[in-house]
């Protein structure tokens, strides 16, 4: 396999975009991400998105995104891992690039999530869960993070403040990134109070309902060299694995075995150990979610993610800063894109381009945690300046 | 890039699987093409689908396929081109095992599409045309089919009875297939005078709605050779492009550029010209697009394509022979397992495992070409008994 770079990004502003289509969406950060890279074309673009047929009606965007973003014939892939979509698209145009079989390929990831109703965006979601043992018997993806949480509170002793500090440091991240969708900071007190979705869990706890796209090229380390002078950021590990649809199934409701096993892969791709990662960014989809991630990793030893996390060993200043962008929570989470938008921050820290005011203090490792479902699908990447 | 071979096939029987849920069909192909290939682990699986949350409600096949297959935690990637879902998924893992990341990964294609009734499966296509300007307007494939065969007819002169001939030939080599959905043979005049869809195409020239999957192992070929002491099946070239989703914005609406430009892809890599090629397994959603894709191919020359099927060639006992399966006309098409049955079917021909009545005479290269809508996208794959 050859080494591969991201030589350019794009991203949107995140939001309830009504005057966007999705693939006025796609072919915005696709066209961003080409700019940023200084070129006009790629030879494949990777699509991670959730589910254009039940949010838009639209499938097909295999073509869909190439047609609008003006590249036909250029090949188009749509990937699809639910809310883990756009790291898997990221991990299936490294691979296309790693294979020798292109030297530039674009991963974008996309959501038009706000065009249903509120049921409907519910609806469509609840179709990363198990839709015949899940879903039909009335549980949605809060209930399903709910139990987490209540089973992790149980076994380790992890407090209601604990969770909601995960909210206010997101928020106070997300505050200063111009493309998040909820730029306000709020307190432990605000998350705790707000109106109760799936106890314990508050709409403060959970990540929103967005519209957005991010999109990242890739490039083959030596073609890269030939076209940028900007610091090189090269993908050291990708790792990939599954584990139960079903919450039911699984030994321990409170860990994400399939975090834990896509972080040894890309650890031993880099070479390197968890404590070698300067900064993160992971699937907070719900206050706990960033919790039981910093554990499957091992970046906290399990049952110490609250703690940790009401300590600020992850806040911006902390020494292991986590979701600078704001995360899920505050920055939003438009399924397919999350995952690229996750490559999208960690570039730009690398890069120093990330706005001044939330720059990491180190940032030569950054690690992307990108799952599906209840953690049923898990894709990490860790990137490195060189 | 690695030689990739191909170890093991699998297919069940294809039709209106009323017993057998979406994971069910996954499951059964999948262990069916870990029998074939005399092995019980892969190291990932794509799973090709156009529409699993639109027709079952349910999205993150990624999760489902291994679950159901009792594969966790082997990651899963689940793959969408509309129609083409399947032959993308076969290329993606063709590449992952090309680049060296893992030598044995699996491609399944399913779509479970008779849970719905009659307009939702209509609808559910349909999203794989353009939904803003095509769809919202009121037309859906036999409508876009019938288009590009009246513009074939009056641009060439080709013939109703021409067209008919398709679903004859086809017909006549499904009956002989035993997982084929619809093992009769039919006449032209059964053809002609069947009940109109979208004039000129009557149901008899139109692929029908089908549950079923189908599932293939690619191996490096090192790693080939020590499992298998049957003929391997190489994949020797591999082809994928895009054109407008619209009919409306191409250059000629008989012509599919997407096919032309994969079948050139496919053939360089292949070292090959299409007289070299055996026989293929073609995307005959409808009849007209039999002859548009052999015409893209190269294999006939534009406006050829209805005199040549009416003359024999592409029969089973003609020069070319194409769809010795029976072809989506007869076999079925459940969309995101065309293009691996495709596979399967080229696979058995090379072994010379397919049955001995609809063996065609030489089977040491065949090519399939699997596309998305009315050739939005394509993908065309060569294979070559070694």
């Amino acid at each position: 396999m050859r080494d591969v770079a991201v030589i350019g990004v794009g991203m949107n502003k995140w939001g309830e975009l009504w005057d966007k289509s999705l693939r006025d969406l796609i072919a915005e950060s696709a066209l961003l991400a080409l700019d940023d890279a200084g070129i006009d074309k790629v030879e494949a673009m990777y699509i991670g998105c959730m589910s254009s047929g039940l949010f838009t009606d639209q499938e097909h965007l295999a073509s869909i995104g190439p047609d609008y973003a003006a590249m036909c014939p250029t090949p188009g892939i749509r990937v699809e891992s639910a809310c883990a979509s756009g790291g898997l698209a990221f991990r299936s145009a490294f691979i296309h690039v790693a294979s020798g079989l292109a030297d530039i390929v674009m991963a974008v990831g996309v959501e038009k999530m706000t065009d249903v109703d509120g049921a409907g965006a519910t609806f469509g979601l609840a179709t990363a869960a198990d839709q015949e043992y899940e879903v039909y018997n009335g549980i949605t993806f809060p209930g399903l993070y709910s139990m987490m949480a209540i089973h992790h509170m149980h076994k380790y002793g992890t407090t209601r403040d604990q969770l909601a500090q995960v909210a206010v440091k997101n928020h106070k991240n997300g505050a200063k990134n111009p493309l998040a969708q909820f730029r306000m900071e709020v307190t432990i007190d605000q998350v705790k109070n707000a109106v109760m979705v799936a106890d314990p869990l508050t709409i403060l706890d959970c990540s929103p309902i967005t519209d957005g796209s991010a999109a990242v090229i890739l490039c083959s380390m030596d073609k890269a060299k030939e076209i940028t002078k900007r610091r090189l950021v090269k993908v050291i590990g990708s790792g990939h694995a599954s584990d139960t649809i079903q919450l039911a199934q699984r030994d321990d409701l409170s860990f994400l075995k399939s975090t834990k096993l896509a972080a040894q892969q890309a650890l031993a791709m880099a070479g390197r150990k968890i404590k070698d990662v300067d900064f993160l960014e992971v699937h907070d989809c719900f206050t706990i979610a960033e919790i039981m991630v910093l554990e499957a990793l091992g970046c906290i030893a399990p049952g110490k993610g609250g703690p940790s996390t009401a300590d600020g060993l992850t806040a911006l200043d902390g020494k292991l800063p986590v979701n600078a962008s704001g995360g899920l929570k505050s920055k939003g989470h438009p399924v397919g894109a999350t995952g690229v938008a996750q490559i999208v921050e960690i570039t730009k820290q690398i890069r120093c381009d990330a706005e001044k005011d939330r720059k990491v203090k180190k940032a030569d490792i950054g690690l992307a945690q990108n799952m599906g479902g209840s953690g049923a699908s898990s894709v990490v990447h860790i990137l490195e300046g060189i």
